[in-house]
């Protein structure tokens, strides 16, 4: 198969979208969320606090077609389905773990960062 | 000072915000485009291709204010204005680039998936 060069430098590559994608809140704390192992959608929603229902559905179904997470439905009464991530999904988790980590370590400088700037624009 | 403890998964921790900030796709592109030094608006526009000057502008802007990036006017003529990442800007490159290098080796097999994904859709 023909490999193209991805570059997200490059115009209309989709590397870009999928960097949107992939570094979108809600991406970063659903698999975070299930980094631990397979969950069904409401213990992803306890866990990743004040996601709108819509919202999570949309993510995991990106998720889903992008090849990060499975969905499992079990055959029981009252039916059980488990959202798991894919080896792929797994992949992504160290660096979406390094984006988290740089953000919480980080958020003190940056508030700080934005009063000064603040500060500085309506002097 | 008090150290409140940052946490993404909380409803209304201004880490949530920052993630989206960080994990955009212009900020992924102008924090790498500044990777080996200070460059101008025109070059770092020439580097991320396709990014509109509104655009280009308001992330520069969200990038100074969050300090990671500085602007500095010379008084010269023409006036030149450089912009160059800080050593908090620095130490986002590398989760960054991360997520760069993540998107560019899995481009082709999330592709892939999408396209199974949709077929099946309309099977």
């Amino acid at each position: 198969m023909d490999q193209p060069e991805w570059d997200p430098y490059v115009r209309e590559c989709p590397t870009r979208q999928l960097l949107d994608r992939i570094g979108d809140r809600w991406t970063v704390l659903v698999i975070g969320s299930l980094a631990d192992g397979p969950r069904r959608f409401s213990g992803i929603s306890r866990s990743v606090q004040g996601v709108s229902q819509k919202m999570l559905t949309l993510t995991l179904r990106r998720l889903e077609r992008d090849g990060l997470v499975t969905r499992t439905a079990y055959a029981e009464v009252p039916p059980r389905v488990e959202y798991e991530l894919t080896e792929l999904g797994r992949s992504l988790r160290e660096p979406l773990k390094a984006l988290e980590m740089w953000a919480k370590d980080n958020m003190a400088t940056v508030l700080e960062s934005r009063t000064h700037h603040d500060e500085a624009m309506t002097a």
